[in-house]
């Protein structure tokens, strides 16, 4: 199919034409126009003449395919937002002198919708990634936007892609908001005019092959984020850095990088997901620890759930699967890598795991630290899980593909 | 014109094809491979069929237009670096599951060729652009490439477009070789295929208007760059995040940011400049200052070449415009802002300039800091400009232009 043009091509050549983008886009603060917002109201739909075959899901690995169609959206700074399109998936038209390819002024989310033990496909706590979009967009000086609208125009394409959804155990359709910047021009100013897609992907586990502990290598010279730098938003930005040191523990054997910070090193995030640490009290009880939201953390839509679910432990309120009278202190701390080999040493140690939208949660059963290829081995049980880990990983799901009712989990069939 | 078809689009789906690109992007190092580099002596040119008007130098701003054609390369993991292609500039097709769309895996350079005096268009200093361009790809983990071979090309693609060269004070063509990962999916790993383009711009002053200080705010709880993080390279993604606190300077009355980092708060970069402060000494030589390149610092061009330049400067070798027996004390170290706010008050601090390819050189008269409006003035002569501004500027660009000779201007019409 053609390329779906993003911007017109008004490539500025020859003195008939001074226009001064630069100068333009400098004034212009999208904070203080009124422009149109999104209008789910304008959605037009236009269907893919071929639509592919939907793949078995024991086929389906993390984040490689797509569906049929894309949602699409454009903001200039003369039309406000455009008029949202559910299209054919297909290539973009973008100038190479566009923002999100010389300044990376791109911003992007991570959602999954699963087809619910109803029959309903159903999103998870959608609310808290619009507002962090949003959050997003501001931080890198990109359009404001309506989130209700985005969440009304991403249910519609759910229930237009809903044959995609993928029903077996640790499959769903992952759901990727991207926005980026379309300014063209080499001043270094704010992009006035962006794109914002919604691409779905038919995801099978993060990790491939069976749900498995992970390794870590723990990483203190290269630093993923910093007090005052990005790290607590959700930006293109924050990957690319990651790759070639991830590439280089890959190397020494271990599937991701456990990111440290600080003068104490202490734990950051782990690969791509939020960090938690479980120890155990002489009194039986235990503590569930994941690293405070300083501005190095992503604030995690898993994490925040997982904080609310433990927070919740009562007698009266019990995670299914844990005993009712177990004690949990759930704490936002910091923990010095130091201080994490000593719990091990001394036999405090019972959990350490990630948790993040794309792999939900994973156990981790061993750190490499320092560089005399000395390691934490944590213990699990079946799979390497823990008994907090096995727990909240069944309540979570449970709830996504809504086995369990909550409010956290949202039918994409109503408005 | 139609786009630039930059993937094959082959967009996988259906279980027919089930492909693991995330498998196979893990296992591959480049370093490793030995695959085609870049070879200039496959160059293709395919010019436009319409040529656009240049326009007047005095209508010129930075980096708002673009030349006729671009240079492109494609990188891919099967076949290595494809035969460059010289080719009428256009919109490229990009599948939005692009990895420098979803990861920032995007870096580029910035260049200049000026007519010289002697009618040959020149580059200045090339090697290092090139050197750290190699330097960037490998931070981000994308392919290595020639840089010899790449620089012949820019030549070439110089020689094609010299028309565009403005021979009016202070403008030039401004080059800028992008390069960015076009690998397909969500999985965050290393882009093992990737587009290089050169893009050309005829270009007037950085900072529109006649040559003038400008003025600065000095930020502290946005922190550009850090120890361990990406600062010292060339990317695409140190620059979003210093959009939106740019434009709250702007709101403030301020042209750009002074970065400060560290517990101390000293100087970093100024905007997209290096950052010189000049102090007086009683004996009445110089300090010439410039924070040391500790991986927060671009280890800038310009910046290199003014160091070079206040080094060398003796009375055997003096800098045109410049007392030859005034004696600089050239340092790269740290200034906290405490101590540039002392040097201030006690009429120790000569000049604050800003340096980089894009602006050349640029004054600095007024910094803000702190909350209460507290502000550093500048005093300068003509211009804004101190003694040892104007000197090294205009040596500067003496040697840029060839009016003064030296090795580092490099004609681009010989191998």
């Amino acid at each position: 199919m053609a390329p779906v043009a993003l911007e017109t091509p008004t490539h500025i050549n020859g003195a008939s034409t001074p226009v001064s983008i630069s100068k333009k886009a400098h004034a212009f603060d999208p904070a203080t126009q009124h422009l149109p917002d999104i209008d789910p109201s304008k959605l037009t739909i236009k269907l893919s003449h071929e639509l592919a075959t939907v793949p078995a899901p024991e086929t389906l690995t993390f984040g490689t395919i797509h569906t049929d169609h894309m949602l699409l959206l454009t903001f200039s700074p003369e039309a406000g937002w455009s008029a949202p399109s559910i299209q054919p998936y297909g290539p973009m038209s973008i100038d190479p002198m566009a923002s999100c390819i010389q300044y990376a002024t791109n911003i992007f989310e991570g959602m999954k919708a699963y087809m619910g033990a109803d029959g309903r496909p159903r999103l998870f706590r959608p609310d808290l990634n619009m507002a962090r979009m949003k959050r997003s967009a501001d931080r890198l000086a990109l359009p404001p936007f309506n989130e209700q609208a985005l969440l009304e125009l991403i249910k519609k394409l759910i229930m237009v892609e809903k044959r995609w959804i993928p029903s077996a155990p640790g499959c769903s359709l992952y759901i990727r908001p991207t926005m980026f910047g379309t300014r063209i021009g080499f001043g270094v100013t704010p992009s006035t005019s962006a794109t914002l897609l919604i691409i779905l992907s038919p995801s099978g586990p993060y990790f491939p092959g069976v749900v498995r502990p992970i390794s870590l290598y723990a990483e203190s010279r290269v630093r993923r984020a910093w007090p005052g730098g990005t790290g607590g938003h959700k930006l293109a930005l924050n990957y690319a850095p990651t790759l070639r040191p991830t590439r280089e523990a890959s190397q020494q054997g271990y599937d991701q990088i456990l990111w440290l910070f600080g003068e104490d090193d202490h734990l950051g995030e782990v690969g791509q997901m939020n960090a938690f640490v479980v120890l155990k009290r002489d009194d039986g009880s235990l503590d569930v620890i994941t690293p405070p939201l300083d501005g190095t953390i992503l604030p995690g839509v898993t994490r925040h759930s997982v904080l609310d679910l433990t927070r919740a432990h009562s007698p009266e309120n019990a995670i299914p699967g844990l005993p009712a009278d177990l004690v949990l202190h759930v704490q936002e701390r910091y923990i010095p890598i130091a201080q994490l080999v000593e719990y091990s040493e001394t036999g405090t140690l019972a959990e350490v795991f990630g948790v993040g939208t794309a792999a939900v949660l994973v156990p981790i059963n061993r750190i490499g630290y320092g560089e005399e290829g000395k390691e934490i081995k944590i213990e699990g049980g079946a799979n390497g899980f823990g008994p907090i880990a096995r727990a909240v990983r069944e309540e979570l799901m449970a709830i996504q593909e809504a086995r369990r009712p909550s409010i956290w989990s949202v039918p994409c069939d109503e408005e």
